[in-house]
């Protein structure tokens, strides 16, 4: 059975879960809603996503939602099954390590990305200007969280030294932002600048990138 | 070696790995930082937690920080090994049901309790009265929220159906919210009033609940 990603391919979350498929070498199918109210519906409700979100994966008639813990049901499921890429590692530590990393990234660095995208999908898909004291706070949160990173990431090519599900689930959102005009951000951080390179110049997330034609 | 969780007890993430502890038969040491400023210092910040935060474990000088990812660790590491409390199962499909709980209860149940309890904090400490349009709003996003659990939780005793690490992140900020007043929240859903009695009346949360005097 191929597995099945309910979600549109221009969010960030449903591109965390096609990273990693892809990560994993595992074929998929999208399907992608065809109105924004149609997530919202007693039966998507019911049967899909209760909070009345995306993305939402069948593997094979067992459901799951919440893109983090589809991530890590993927890995737990078919990591080494089909290529060789460690997004946890089995040792208890190094796992430890990337579960760190991954609140990290949804505590420090998600957030403030996300309040900056909502910002600029406000003007993109309503024509209504962003709201820029939002935008600068976002952005001040966001230098902050970059200079720990700048400092984490000395000496390293990645957040726990090798490449992991932690890096992987970065790519989407900052994307967006970088897209949006704010690539000095990254840019001015020679740590984080060849962090973010490392992380989005592998095949997977660049096959991403052209097949959903995500570039600015 | 004993374990060290360095934090406040007051503090609802430190609560949080002080239950996982508990439930998992370890012994523990916690060392509460004197003051709010030594979190802050550079010898903390370059050895404890890069981000200035509370709680970190120290586990015989293996050093982790980011309070859920403190919890996995303690399960994968020591779960079944002195009590048979289950926190996250081996089964791969039940062990994605808690994450895909543990992330309903990171993106929309913590956020707002978060949001109500800075308020009630500013009150209590610095005699700053609450933002009462914050916390209305907070109130009402989770309404939202827990009408949603409500019928998660429709004949359930816990979110996945028997008790985990979804279930047990979930007490220490609720107690806070109900001391400060809101438990009408709660107890007018008859499901969710049952499940957080199931996860509040076990004997490591009450524990910690004398231990830490953290009634109301």
């Amino acid at each position: 059975m191929t597995i099945k990603v309910f979600g549109y391919t221009a969010s960030p979350y449903v591109q965390m879960v096609c990273y990693v498929l892809k990560e994993l070498g595992l074929s998929y199918e999208i399907f992608q809603p065809t109105t924004y109210e149609e997530i919202k519906t007693p039966e998507y409700l019911a049967t899909k996503h209760p909070f009345g979100r995306i993305p939402y994966l069948d593997d094979d008639e067992f459901h799951i939602y919440e893109s983090r813990a589809i991530a890590r049901y993927l890995v737990n499921k078919y990591q080494g099954t089909k290529t060789s890429t460690v997004l946890i590692p089995s040792d208890v530590q190094k796992a430890a390590l990337v579960e760190q990393f991954i609140s990290v990234e949804t505590s420090y660095y998600n957030e403030p990305l996300f309040k900056m995208l909502k910002q600029f999908a406000r003007k993109k898909y309503q024509g209504i200007e962003p709201d820029l004291k939002i935008v600068n706070e976002a952005r001040e949160e966001l230098e902050k969280t970059l200079d720990v990173y700048e400092k984490l990431l000395e000496g390293k090519d990645y957040l726990t030294g090798e490449f992991s599900l932690a890096d992987l689930l970065h790519a989407p959102l900052t994307l967006y932002v970088i897209n949006a005009g704010e690539g000095e951000l990254w840019n001015k951080r020679p740590n984080v600048s060849r962090w973010l390179k490392n992380i989005t110049e592998r095949e997977s997330w660049k096959n991403i990138v052209t097949e959903y034609n995500l570039t600015a």
